[in-house]
């Protein structure tokens, strides 16, 4: 079987947890967080020598390509597929699978977040293509599991078997799925050694993703049927938007992953991951590189006294902390955000309050 | 003895701890922190009907002058004596009382900061009225005490005695002054009952004043003499300038308070006094007021998440704030502060860094 590698890059995402940064005209995707390319530029960057850009898709809603698509000139208006509604995971691939299918049956498809961040490029390609030999000998599902660092709760988290047989170093048999935890749950995880964290990387074949859709999610997936019955046809427009909007929305963690029977592998994504899943994410990722002596990671033009462990990111103005531990201070032309880092999940309620009390010009 | 009542506004600070509202260009005093006017606005118009204007002296340099003029339109050049270097309280209060002497030697002043708070405007003038009737009596050096609401160690203290025999209500004889405490020392005081705080407000006669200095500052005495000899001429402003920086600087209550033989009476101060001395003490002035159910008081435009006991004070843009407790926070368009509630003094210390990296735009 000779097959060619697709990828498919999910990039509908809002990221209310990156305010006042992120916006609804400026989603997380697109930012330039970490100085140089934004995370989708990176996504797409990486894949470099991987995937090459004919076969590379990003699956996102037409508002978002018009931010989208002027980072990324090398890629074309065939590199997208637009989705009417944001349906979650599993509609999102299911619809990047009919395309992929219409040009190559015979495809490997790795699925990948537009807004992770990898910091070990060289062994990330290792990996990935370890999971296409996966692919393309046992026509297994591939997922990609994070070894845990901390006792998170905000992940889902892979239980996979060390009885790993004649399985190259790097490749696990998944036992199951487990959705994100309580704090015990996930230090007792963490402590056992055999469960990592869910990344939402995935690797299959074009044919398997769309058997297991026809088998666990009948619904959907004669949705989906209808949707690549017109593709390339003149009403494609008119069908995706009369059947897309039908589909119920579903996680593909939820809806195939946990529920399969076919074998289920898992790569141990060792290549330096982040979801960059929140500010305090973003202190943890530049901690290590980029503190002074107290352990603050100041970005822009800042000034502290008596300070540790804070994150401050000052954009155009001066920005001086004072007798605080442990607080992240957005600063942009427009807003500033102030938040414990214990409390960085909570960013996302201040933007609903600004949504309820009608700020639009914040959001 | 026909006396008229003189007041000396001693205007010449720079206000650091209000950094980022307060600059070099924009002192304390000339800062609009209360909403209406300014602290200065406030000092000159609460003594409307108590000290006519041309009574009403201003002790400030030349380029204070430029931003303090422009708020008082009702005073003119004759009000204001210039510094021409700040040498603490004693030299200056001598050279409003050579001037005022020059004009009237009974003359009774008022010595009052320019940057404190009164709210009982009322209670203010009978106080004053009080003070200015002992003078006229007794000839004695009257201060004005603070009855204590927290053991702070940030001011001095005036001891006074409860025997007063047959002293108006309000007017305690001094036993002596303390300098500032340490937190023991300082809760001692408050525990006791007879110890108040030392506001900075004096009262008492041109003679009397310049005797006390003759006596117990007479180095410093023999310059203001000199240029007392040659007020009114044209060679003022050289004598002025000649001698003026010769003198040794040193505080009113360390060089006449604290050593002087004449009686000291004191005056209670219950008139809602502060000094507006640091970004907690305007929590702490607005808290009882102007607080939201957690204690928040929010100035401008602030939006809260499982926050307690914050001051934000936000100019020309949204501040948001998650999980703090206790954090003062000065958002204005050229310079955010973000600081501990304990730790407001230490603003200096930002102030002080910037100075010495040569940020003199922050300045």
């Amino acid at each position: 079987m000779v097959s060619k590698v697709y990828a498919v890059i999910m990039a509908g995402g809002s990221g209310t947890r990156f305010w006042p940064k992120s916006r609804q005209k400026n989603p997380k995707q697109v930012l330039n967080l970490f100085g140089e390319n934004s995370l989708i530029q990176d996504t797409v960057f990486r894949l470099d020598g991987l995937v090459p850009a004919e076969n590379i898709f990003i699956v996102t809603n037409a508002e978002q390509k018009e931010m989208i698509a002027p980072q990324l000139p090398n890629l074309n208006d065939g590199n997208y597929i637009l989705e009417p509604a944001p349906l979650n995971t599993a509609p999102c691939i299911g619809l990047a699978a009919i395309h992929i299918k219409a040009i190559d049956p015979d495809g490997v498809i790795m699925v990948l977040p537009s807004d992770h961040r990898i910091s070990n490029l060289e062994l990330f390609h290792q990996r990935a293509l370890q999971a296409v030999d996966l692919v393309k000998k046992h026509d297994c599902l591939v997922t990609m599991g994070i070894p845990p660092t901390r006792p998170e709760t905000g992940y889902g988290y892979i239980q996979f078997s060390n009885e790993r047989e004649d399985l190259p170093d790097g490749v696990s048999p998944v036992i199951t799925f487990a959705e994100k935890p309580n704090l015990p749950t996930a230090q007792r995880f963490v402590n056992s050694g055999d469960f990592y964290w869910n990344s939402g990387m995935f690797i299959w074949s074009v044919g398997r993703i769309l058997a297991e859709m026809e088998e666990h999610l009948p619904e959907q997936y004669l949705q989906l049927s209808r949707i690549a019955e017109s593709h390339g046809n003149d009403d494609y427009q008119t069908t995706l938007e009369n059947h897309y909007n039908r589909i119920r929305p579903i996680s593909i963690d939820y809806g195939v992953m946990e529920v399969s029977k076919t074998p289920i592998m898992m790569i141990t994504g060792d290549f330096g991951w982040s979801d960059v899943g929140s500010w305090d994410e973003m202190y943890r990722i530049q901690v290590t590189e980029n503190s002074d002596s107290s352990g603050n990671v100041l970005i822009g033009d800042a000034v502290t006294h008596d300070a540790e462990n804070c994150y401050v990111d000052s954009e155009g103005k001066l920005t001086a902390i004072i007798g605080l531990e442990g607080v992240l201070v957005i600063n942009t032309p427009t807003a500033t955000l102030i938040c414990s880092r214990d409390k960085a999940q909570d960013v996302k309620a201040i933007v609903d309050k600004l949504r309820k009390a009608g700020k639009t010009e914040q959001l």
